[in-house]
Order: structure tokens, then sequence, then C-alpha cells
């Protein structure tokens, strides 16, 4: 749809057809669920969009059409409110767009959910003489604690975990790393405007020992023995803390079975996390 | 806020005192990191609301105040155009609210990222016969696909993996069961919509024998053999449905340790996944 006039599509409708030609219908694609997708992309003014939604809704009803879903970029945050009263509800919002739904049939809505989970990792580097990479946040939950922690993150969406750990120890600290394993992993609730969270501890390989700290959000960053890491007293105050840090401590002694990362299909950006040395594929 | 002209204060502010009395201040709370948060909840004008938000605005910036977050129930879809207009973006939205938000200040937008994944589990579950709790779905992917596979299903927001494992083995078979542990996960991406998802296998046990099958999603579901179920063709041709399918077997005779959920502290609802064969708390 490049434009007003080519988002209006004159098909096939139980409409009268000299209706059809005063209004059209808007553009849509056919879903894999037995519904349609509207991605508006060119500027319309409600007066025209308002009939032209409700000529649609028809002739989808007509077909059978289950789900629809209208995609609206936030140049046209004008057609909220009118298709809101169409009977839409919202979906889920990224910051340039908006998706509104409406199930049409009289069946429950089966409409897919939202995106429920931020997912973070926490990156346990440890180098050859048993020193572990740690940081001092300047901002955030640990502004002003005066507590070492692991590098930590946010896991884009489109990124693996895997690469999140590598890229986050790179930014804040400089030194590069290879992925091992997750060796735990926590799922908390409510942590942000009512989202979960998931947060995955990984144990990474430093492939470089030369500390260059992000300035903007680290403090401090350095290299501190294993044991005075573990040892803090925030660790020994908060039990998820403490768990995780003597997993950590476990595993670099050898003796703690974490999940590696495999690619099952070599073409596909998908990974499987699993106990490999339990089993080799 | 239980009405406009509660929701309106007449705080500090750097406007002279007669244009306050004119226009008051949108309630705001003050966040933990540095913003302001407007839960807009009753119907107001978008003539009243706009001079509002600007007088609001400004004396935000006067305060320094960093991010500023307004919440519009979906009833206030009015809204949503003027406050795009003011300068804001969306965040993230719910069925029934849409979350916009403004980074005052002229250093990069440290606003948290919205939520990115969809969970999901599937669930392995084993009598002591070595058969396994298997299912046909009428709808979705598999629909048509003579396939069978273990009972799946997403984890909502708020929801533990654990809890929502059990929940969706009772919903399709009507089997009691316990969780044991997450024997893998694998992270896609793009799966619905552009976000990312998170699958995890959870190895139950039965509490229960006797299938009662959910009618509406489920064609079928029975107890079969282990090995008639890792060695169907849809497996041996779809590698990490294979992979799956080999690890659960390994467990199945014992030699695989993957993770058990652990609540570190007994008052809150955090849930720790780690290798409770290799590290006892």
């Amino acid at each position: 749809m490049s434009s007003p006039s080519t988002s209006v599509l004159k098909g096939k409708t139980v409409l009268p057809a000299d209706k059809i030609q005063q209004i059209g219908l808007l553009y849509a694609v056919n879903d894999k669920y037995g519904g349609v997708m509207v991605d508006m992309k060119e500027p319309m003014d409600s007066h025209i969009y308002v009939p032209l939604l409700r000529a649609s809704i028809s002739q989808w009803r007509q077909q059978g059409k289950k789900g629809v879903w209208i995609k609206l970029p936030i140049q046209l945050a004008n057609l909220v409110e009118p298709t809101v009263k169409e009977g839409f509800r919202y979906h889920h919002a990224e910051s340039d767009y908006l998706m509104l739904v409406h199930w049409i049939p009289d069946s429950p809505d089966a409409l897919p959910a939202n995106a429920s989970h931020i997912v973070g990792i926490g990156a346990f580097v440890m180098n050859n003489k048993r020193e572990v990479l740690v940081v001092k946040e300047k901002h955030g939950y640990f502004e002003g604690k005066d507590v070492w922690k692991f590098p930590t993150g946010v896991v884009n969406q489109g990124e693996d975990i895997c690469t999140a750990a590598i890229r986050e120890v790179k930014e804040e600290t400089g030194i590069d790393t290879e992925f091992m394993e997750i060796l735990a992993f926590r799922q908390t609730h409510k942590q942000f405007l009512g989202k979960s969270d998931l947060f995955f501890v990984c144990m990474l390989r430093p492939l470089s020992f030369d500390i260059t700290k992000q300035d903007s959000e680290i403090k401090a960053a350095q290299w501190i023995p294993i044991d005075e890491y573990v040892n803090q007293t925030y660790n020994r105050e908060h039990k998820s803390f403490e768990y995780i840090a003597r997993i950590c401590s476990t595993k670099s002694q050898g003796s703690y079975g974490g999940f590696s990362a495999v690619r099952p299909s070599s073409g596909k950006q998908n990974y499987l996390y699993f106990n490999g040395q339990d089993f080799k594929p």
C-alpha cells in the first residue's frame, strides 16, 4: 500500500456494486490463522477511513474472517480513536506503531498473546587466576551501593541470549569473550510496569584481559578474586544472589553442568540450550 | 486521580501564579528513576488536556525530570493523538491501555525496553510404563499434521514457568502433575509480529493417569510408548524436535541433569532454575 488511493482495494464484497465504487475497502493481507492484517502506511483523514473500515469489516464478516489486525504507525495517531470506536482493542505497541485487533466471530477471542517477558543476562567471566570480571554501576538499583556485580544487560528483541551476553561484557568492560554455558536463570514478576522478567546467568570465557570501562553507566570495572566476589555482604544478605554466586563458584571448580547453546539446524537462527555434558547430539 | 478536577495539581511551578490558577497541572507520581508517571483515569476533553500537559512538561523540565510516562486507558483514545503531537512516542500497550513516553533531557533516552519475548512451555510427562502423554492439536501449526506432540502452551504474564506447565497439562489432558525439571529451552525470533520466543521443555511427574481431553483445541490425547514418540518421522525431520525428544529419552533413563526450580526466599515469588544434581543450596 503506497498511497490512500492504492490502499483501497475494490475487491469482492457483498455490498451493492455502486456502493463499492463509492467506498472501496481497506487493503488487507490474509494471515495464517484465518484473519486479516491491514498495514496502514499513508496519512488518511478519519472521515475517509471510517467508512472504508466499516465496509471492510462487513466484507470480512461475510468471508468468515476471524481476527482483524490494524497496524497504525504513530504518524497516523489520528486514526486510533476512530478504530477504537469501531470496536477494536489494543494488542501491543512499539515506539513507532500501535497494533489494534478485533475478533469478528461470536466464538471466544483466540488472538495470540502480547509479549510478556523482558529478558536479561548476567555475565560470569573468570580468568585463569580465578579472578572474575565485575563492575559497579552509576545508575539504577545498584547506584550508591558498594557492590561488585557481574556485567548485566537487556537482551534485545531478535537477539540471542548468548550474543547479548558477549555484547554487554564488551560494552561495559571492553573485554572480548566466548559464550560457554547458561548456569542458571531466574524468573521474576511485576519487575517493570507489570511485565515478567527472565534473567540468565551466562558463563563466558575471556579472550582479552585489559579493561576499558564504559563511562556513561559504569563507575568501576576490575578483576577480583572469585571468593571476594562470592563473600560480599550483599550476596550473603540476598538469597538469589548468594545462590547464583555459589553456583558460579561450584562451576569454577569444574563440578557443575550448565546448559550449552547449540544450533540444531545450521541454516536457522534458533539456539537450543541443554546440558551438553549429559547429552551429546 | 478520581476526577478531572482532582487530577489537576496546583503544585510548584515556574509559570506566573495567575497562569497556574487558570491551567493547573496533570497529577503525576515520581518514579524511582528520576521520572514521572501520569495515570489518566477519567474522561477529559483534549482542549482541556493539552494546556495541562504543556504546563506540566514545562514544570517537569524545570524540576530536572527525565522520563515522562502517560498511561491512557482505551476509553481515553481521544487523547492519543494530542499526546503524540506534544512529542510523545508509544512505549507499549495492553488490551485496555496505551503507554506513551517522552524523554525530557538532551541526554540519550534511557527509558527501559518494552517486553520482547513470548514464553511458552512443552510438557514431558512419563508414567511408570515408560509411556509419555501426547496430544494432537485441532488448530494452528500442527493442524492436519499426523504428529503426536507434548502438551504446549503460553506462559502468562505474571505466571511461573513451572506453574504454567502444570496448568497446560491439566487443561489439555485432565492429568494432574508435579513439576520436576526444565530439560532444555529454545530461543527463536520473529515468531509472531517480530517478537522473540522462549520455549521451555519441562519434565513433570504424573499424579493421575485417566485422560480427559479438552475438546476445543485437542483432537486426541493419549499415553504412547516413549520410543514411539521419539521415532516419529516429524521428529527425525526436524532437528530441534529430534534433539528435544532424545534429551527426554536420555532423561527417562536417569542420565541427564536438567534445571530444578527453587525459591531462594520463601516470601518472594521468584524461582531460580539451576542444576539441582550438581548444586545443593
